[in-house]
């Protein structure tokens, strides 16, 4: 079959790749169409040194075979973490967060940049009718800004700032805007704010102080800039992963009693029902094909991907 | 009358301060015995450097004077700081972060350690009929370990470290056994966790992880720890200041979703109702004369303080 193939230095693509074989309790899915995440790029730059596979991690795709009789023939999406089953975060909630996981796309486990693709059928999650895969396409993007009300009580009396102006800002703000709560985005790009416009104000500096601080910036200013907006006693939500460390007044954590908290993958059905209810509003994705893959990687649209 | 004066730069014992006037809003309080806290031996190392005057914010006293003639003749203690009023924080419930607040023994206020003190009536709390001085000594720093239960919801089928061995962590601990959760207490010092072993496991090394890691310490190295030692999704609760940053890996807390929260100062009714009801147990306070102030200051009791 036809994959993208990262062979620990970079990106091949192949068309000799053996179709993949699910292991016990794994369905095969055939994909129908592929994301192209920032994740993705990372690792052509050496974010995942010990991945070698098949990359790619957002997917919508038809369940060919599966330990569910159900799911045969429905269009589906998937989680990306896979873990043991049996460790202390398997057994309490916490799958994706299991020591020894396999990672789709990124971690002893293919991704979804193939014809073909295996995955462990309890991550599998059945998209609704008529919702269509251009949507659909958007669910794992859209259910790591979930994470945020998943993980922390948002009150909509209070303000809330969002430092970023990139994709993954652009779903936190619809998610958070959908809470009724007075959202600003701050970001350095004129022409990026524009597009939050419909759901938040925006603003290129700050001129207030928020209860609710989202950095997802990508950069290690964005904590920083966090820690001037948020009020006392107020929650910074931290999106953004970066490489190294980064130096930090933590008694201004405790004498102002900020929270700091670390967010990352989401839950995929809330994210299912925004889109099944247009509740949330996506550019269209720039598909290609997949033999084309530096064109998708270096694409400036909201969303690339590849069809099959 | 007698009090005990931090002229900037060193404590002195007087016997010529004039009595307190009491301001619009506040009380005249007697005291009738105060504490001495970590911070009171801060403040004589240049922790508060603007500040002069009469030193001491943990206090019982008994109201002579106020506008609420309901307290004439109580015995009282009484919270820290004293907001504007008017700004943000006063009128959201969050007085203690008031940005231009007065704090007793520490701002533009003056302390306890003295005779006489005024203090806003609304911060004055009347202590239960026949719950001793002696106890409700301990109202302030029993409502600073309160304070982590009042920001966080403690799941008691969740397990708990305590990092540090010192009054702080003490505090904290009963605080937090008292939730029902399995409480691990982890310091330096095997004769001072000699004395949680009532309430928590101790430990000078932890063997396990924890879903919520107290930072009592009082020093940087004790967050490095903490991030060892929390689960991931856990919760670390900063209570240390110290001066200076420390360099911390954000990414860590974003990848493993972990929440950072400083906690400072508390509620003061909780305290009381658990020193009332005897459910937290806490050692004899040692009671000097306020002109035998350095030996107050030197004691290694677990608390020192005088009597008026």
């Amino acid at each position: 079959m036809k994959a993208l193939y990262f062979d620990g230095e970079r990106a091949i693509y192949r068309e000799d790749m053996p179709l993949p074989v699910p292991r016990e309790g794994e369905s095969l899915i055939r994909i129908l169409m592929s994301a192209v995440c920032s994740t993705d790029k990372e690792i052509l730059k050496g974010y995942k040194p010990d991945f070698t596979g098949i990359m790619g991690h957002e997917f919508v795709g038809v369940v060919e075979e599966s330990p569910d009789p159900g799911l045969v023939g429905k269009t589906v999406v998937g989680e990306l973490n896979a873990g043991c089953g049996t460790c202390l975060y398997c057994r309490t909630g916490r799958e994706k967060h299991c020591v020894s996981r396999r990672v789709i796309g990124m971690e002893k486990h293919d991704g979804c940049f193939a014809e073909y693709m295996t995955l462990a059928t309890h991550l599998i999650h059945q998209v609704p009718d008529g919702l269509p895969a251009e949507q659909a396409i958007f669910t794992e993007p859209l259910a790591a800004a979930l994470e945020i009300p998943s993980m922390i009580h948002i009150d909509p009396a209070k303000n809330i700032a969002v430092i970023g102006d990139g994709r993954l800002a652009f779903m936190i703000t619809q998610v958070l805007s959908l809470t009724g709560a007075d959202v600003t985005v701050i970001g350095k790009h004129e022409e990026k704010l524009q597009q939050f416009s419909p759901y938040a104000r925006t603003a290129v500096k700050a001129d207030d102080t928020y209860e609710y601080v989202v950095e997802a910036t990508g950069s290690p200013s964005g904590l920083l800039l966090a820690k001037d907006l948020v009020r006392k006693q107020g929650t910074i939500i931290l999106k953004s992963t970066y490489a190294g460390e980064i130096s930090i007044d933590m008694s201004y954590m405790v004498v102002n009693e900020i929270t700091v908290a670390g967010s990352r993958c989401g839950p995929f059905e809330p994210a299912l029902n925004l889109l099944n209810k247009s509740l949330v509003k996506l550019p269209p994705i720039e598909l290609y094909e997949l033999k084309d893959y530096e064109k998708a990687f270096h694409s400036r649209a909201f969303k690339a991907g590849f069809k099959f």
